[in-house]
């Protein structure tokens, strides 16, 4: 019999988790509840029970499973609850405001013996994997820079998310995701966090951010966030000994670009500037690189759900852990301490 | 009768100076000494008199005016040299090895009641013009990021540019002049500086470094330089509250992008990435952003040396003040100290 699972929160990402997770065998929504009176009607209607309360959602058995999909000031009282009534969880992402709120999390987890777990969904996202993948095989050797962002204009949007107590902002939105992706893939702690939270268009959270991270290992990694840029960067360029590798955005174009042969002579194709000649910063010889496709990755976001279903039953590790998502959450935390200080926050996370 | 100028160093720079310094009316080039007596000859055969030693140039009375053009460890030295001698001074990039050398070398000028300045060239570089101009012209509205950035890939020249101690690197080869561009166009103190100087293929200096600096007035500025990377990012990415301003390349290629109308449903265009929809990042619809093409922009290397005599001659004040190159060391010093302990450096400069 497939294990229920019952939403709390029916906004826009509760029913994308809906809709979704009719692919994952295993698992079936049962209800919802939503403190929104409409969007229980709107839960009604597809067919899944809307729950008049949330301790009726918490009190049906046939629930083993909760997503917490409220806004992220709610999710720690929402998570907790969960717990408390014997429910395994999965929670959004911020899955807290702050770290010491998912050490409360974590703890009562423990304690229950539940398995609790944060939607990082993003790690399977198609360019993550390509960089991930490239990174692996080699292709681009030992990376020194990695540059994530992610770029809009159209603001944010204007519900509790430009809102600060509630938990707005795109470091908590977006760069949860950005930074989870690259602790993910990065094999040593962070010890510098220093970021440029800037709020230009909306005054009580930081709607475009930079974040400089540098890892044990000497990696560079910067993440950005904007949602007042009308020419995108690319989503991802990283920088390796051996090569450079640039994923456009979400289509997944991109490439690697390396050296045939690393030696030439520095006199070839000098650039003359106006203001005098370069030879550093002059282009390589068309002939002395060459250019790569990206490997091909198949990813499927089901797979998130189907790796909580067997670390309910036993069958795997959980994929996101909430450890993992405390490292990234002490990140978010220096790097606001960092913005509104002037200071560079040095850590062994 | 022109004014002479004696070439204290005639490497590669100083014979730039020498070829470029033909377009300069009123300024001629009387002699060079260098050290390496193979490029002394080359100077006598260029028809310039090659001085037997720097004496020998200093006490030369048709010189008044000297460009000094050495390895950056011996600037100092060789400005002091010439200022005692009664010379004007033109010192190349970058001016000291810190900001601390630079001072005394202030001072003996002041002293000596005689105009020295420092080769910022680069203020003079098209696109750096375009930039300046496209928001003078208020295109983007208030700007709160600048990223400046030159990338290549063949690492640095095997001279002294690759030793510590003469002052090589990146930072202090190109750093400098983006920092002087920057500081040359925004009318605020640097508050913080933060830096990552790597170290990937040349142990002794930086030859890949990002700099985050933050000015007074909230604006946020990234500068970076790359030896070895494949796959250049735009020269300038410029983000402004009414709009983005990007130069691709020297070619200055590029555009101004920006809304217009302002106002849009948030729900258009929705992306749906495989780990979930997105609103924020959804591209805008194609209607509402328009493309402008940068203003042209009419730029002079020569009006650099133009200045420079103008200012010997009382007529004009210097373009390139000491206290500016002065600002940008201090920026520099402070990107260093940074790097090394790991920490923001503070400032008010």
């Amino acid at each position: 019999m497939a294990m229920g699972l019952g939403l709390i929160g029916y906004g826009g990402m509760g029913r994308w988790h809906h809709e979704n997770l009719a692919r994952v065998e295993g698992i079936e929504v049962v209800g919802a509840y939503d403190v929104q009176p409409m969007r229980g009607e709107l839960a009604a209607a597809s067919g899944i029970r809307n729950y008049a309360s949330l301790e009726e959602l918490l009190a049906d058995p046939r629930v083993r499973l909760v997503t917490v999909a409220t806004p992220n000031d709610f999710h720690k009282e929402h998570v907790l609850a969960a717990l408390a009534a014997g429910k395994h969880v999965v929670c959004e992402k911020p899955v807290g405001m702050d770290a010491q709120e998912l050490v409360e999390m974590m703890e009562a987890a423990r304690r229950a013996g539940l398995v609790f777990t944060v939607h990082q969904n993003r790690r399977w996202d198609e360019d993550y994997r390509i960089v991930r993948r490239t990174i692996e095989d080699g292709a681009i050797g030992t990376p020194f820079y990695i540059e994530s962002r992610v770029q809009g204009s159209r603001g944010i949007p204007g519900d509790w998310r430009c809102v600060r107590e509630a938990g707005g902002g795109m470091i908590l939105d977006w760069g949860v995701h950005l930074i989870d992706q690259i602790l993910w893939m990065v094999d040593s702690p962070v010890v510098e966090v220093y970021a440029h939270l800037l709020s230009v268009r909306f005054p009580d959270v930081d709607d475009n951010f930079k974040l400089l991270m540098k890892f044990g290992n000497g990696l560079s990694a910067l993440v950005q966030v904007d949602t007042l840029c009308f020419s995108n960067l690319p989503r991802w360029h990283v920088s390796g000994d051996a090569g450079t590798l640039v994923v456009d955005d979400w289509s997944c174009k991109g490439r690697v670009v390396k050296a045939k042969t690393v030696e030439f002579r520095m006199e070839e194709g000098i650039v003359y500037t106006k203001a005098g000649p370069t030879r550093t910063m002059a282009p390589r010889p068309v002939e002395s690189i060459e250019e790569l496709p990206l490997p091909k990755v198949e990813t499927d976001w089901a797979d998130y759900y189907r790796n909580v279903l067997a670390a309910v039953e036993g069958r795997e590790e959980l994929i996101v852990k909430p450890e993992q998502a405390l490292r990234v959450l002490r990140v978010i935390d220096a790097a606001f301490e960092s913005s509104s200080k002037g200071i560079c926050v040095r850590m062994q996370v």
